[in-house]
């Protein structure tokens, strides 16, 4: 962790602290918690009780990272300068243990159940449930022969499904590195976002599966990877298994369940996978190995691998095997290539993106390059991504065949 | 918290330590994590990261309260003595902040995402996914005119539901204090047990509603209940308010959107409800408030307010509005009344079902009283209610009526 800047924003909030008058609960706080709580001005206030403890710190993993203040009655307190909008994962050390402030929902992030804290966006109510048809999120198993285990996946229905004969297009769409198959809805309202989006009459109803991101093959055992952190060869190791097993579990088992279960329609023109992060990367590697699938393709900050990417320039001539090489034949048959990435986003990550939209643009290949304001490697960012991204599904050769399904 | 007995179960844990051979990594961990760990024993060892705390402090809420051993590498273990089988929440106590174990996935209870530990039972595989027909469970959302505010509720739906035309009795099923509507598929693993009950062709298959049990009128603002306990005046006219709204909102609101949503068989011969712990309180006020709407009944660990009725004896004769006062009309009326608890529960808790097993036997009121053999006020308890009371259900009057719809 880097308490970089501690002084300075300990410094901020005291200041900011004296004329805050309309701080509430934040609605991401467990039922009946009184903090943490946001204001008008989206700062937040951080109240944790260690009534023993010698050194309490507040982990903002895309925010402030500073030392709490301990309290008379036991509590240690910090409020931040004003935050960006969308939910932000945090953690609190209490005397070197890192760990969840149990006033926040707990939500699956950097491979444990996380804290974290909704900010508001001001005139923003495209991921909140409002007053119009709300479609299903069904929880479903199966038995993968890949991973010789259950699995289960998150399944997104549109508000029509269950009151019509019709068969509906399907976005795969993948969770990041540490989150699991419950993020899109939970952190994401990926649910709320298309329902929105369906209402408003600009988006395409369509079925959308959240599957888990982790898989490994049937008698493969992972290895104890406690110290071994990403990048070493370790974790590279078990990560490719992973990404090989995932791809499989997903093309050869998950894909048929689907279709078998849903009213799908299951051409390739019909069907789109996007991911974030982690997720864009598993698209990238799903979507170009099997073309014949899948006809849209979405890079929420991620995107093929572009941390791999750093000394190899993004060849457009013959990456993914040559599927670019001809920029025109591409564009029809990739309906949609879409990129994204927030304008706060770690350095290293704008610049992977950035540069791929580049080789892309030099290429002349068709895409679209998404830039979310303000927003960081954090969920606000995949919403925006999402809001975007969803309306250009199936409405091409989507739409006309959609039609010759009778929907 | 309460200590007693640490020194005993430190020293017979350091023995128990010193033969095992075979922990493995809990099935209740999040992914990759290697603790904790469970013997073949039913032996269970922590292992918690806090390099700098002073005194680290485990924390099962209904078994070992222990002082946590430090290590050399900044972790501090325990080793619990043998455990009951079943999921057994824990917090850990870091310089007196109580927080959740960051290697354990989170479930809802004691009003946080707290740990848990899955014990296995040997011989138990009822509550496991099998290689039977899987029902979905789907999450749905409703406006409550009650409440007005959004709600969400949980729905399994049995294997067949999407494949047949039939209508399906429902069960209203229902969390304890402190939780909420994901319990009774997370922790309760309800759908499984269904899955396998139905496979087994011994119960009817059928729809299981799980709602958040939590509810206040519109315009109610719940009062800080900070340093107000269970038990309080400030704490329990907040409880009294929202066991009124959750069964205004159930029988105003979500009854008729799930009569409206799902193919139900919608009158009281097909429909139940059951809860356990505050839900079964929950469960005895809005059925005997709404006979014309339920005939089953379930309490598991909690039935009518058995606390109340300390030293006011349980009379048939006068209870529930004189519900029971012929005991014939009543077994007419209501096919199933079922309480349920688990032997090692609180003495309290005990003492309270037991009296009223006695007073409904005195009364000569038909009814089944189930003890679940060594288990505490905890899930394993709940899950065994829920595979003894399930295939009761609908079996009489409502195999006729279910007959007649063209099940």
């Amino acid at each position: 962790m880097k308490f970089i800047g501690f002084a300075m924003l300990l410094a901020t909030s005291l200041c900011f602290a004296q004329d805050s008058a309309d701080f509430k609960p934040a609605t991401s706080n467990v039922l009946d918690a009184q903090y943490p709580q946001v204001d008008s001005s989206s700062r937040v206030q951080i109240r944790f009780k260690a009534p023993d403890a010698t050194k309490v710190k507040l982990n903002f993993w895309s925010g402030p990272k500073a030392d709490m203040e301990k309290q008379a009655d036991g509590f240690w307190t910090f409020t931040t300068p004003a935050m960006a909008p969308g939910l932000h994962y945090y953690t609190i050390n209490v005397d070197g243990a890192e760990v969840s402030d149990p006033a926040s929902t707990a939500y699956f992030g950097g491979s444990k159940w996380a804290s974290a804290v909704e900010v508001p966006e001001a005139g923003a109510d495209y991921y909140l449930p409002k007053d119009v048809p709300h479609g299903q999120v069904r929880q479903v198993w199966y038995h993968s022969s890949v991973t010789g285990a259950w699995r289960d996946a998150f399944v997104y229905l549109p508000p029509d499904y269950d009151n019509s004969k019709a068969r509906y297009p399907v976005l795969y769409l993948q969770h990041g590195g540490g989150e699991d198959e419950t993020g899109w809805v939970r952190q994401g309202k990926a649910n709320f976002i298309l329902d929105n989006l369906i209402a408003g009459g600009n988006t395409k109803p369509m079925i959308i599966v959240m599957a888990n991101g982790y898989a490994t093959r049937a008698g493969y055992v992972v290895p104890d990877l406690t110290g071994k952190p990403f990048g070493s060869p370790e974790f590279m190791k078990v990560m490719q298994e992973r990404m090989g097993a995932f791809e499989d579990d997903m093309v050869q088992v998950l894909i048929p369940f689907i279709d078998k279960t849903f009213r799908t329609i299951s051409d390739r023109d019909h069907r789109a996978m996007a991911g974030l992060s982690m997720g864009g990367m598993q698209t990238f590697q799903v979507t170009f190995d099997h073309l014949d699938m899948f006809s849209y393709i979405g890079g929420f900050s991620g995107a093929a691998n572009v941390f791999a990417m750093g000394n190899n320039k993004f060849d457009t001539k013959t990456a993914f095997n040559g599927a670019m090489a001809d920029p025109a034949a591409f564009a029809k048959r990739v309906h949609l290539l879409w990129i994204g990435v927030g304008t706060k986003e770690p350095e290293r990550m704008k610049t992977g993106l950035e540069a791929l939209h580049t080789a892309l643009d030099e290429g002349k290949i068709q895409h679209v390059f998404y830039e979310s304001p303000g927003t960081d490697h954090e969920w606000q960012t995949w919403r925006r991504d999402l809001k975007d991204f969803a309306p250009r599904l199936f409405q091409s050769s989507g739409q006309q065949s959609a039609a010759a399904h009778g929907m």
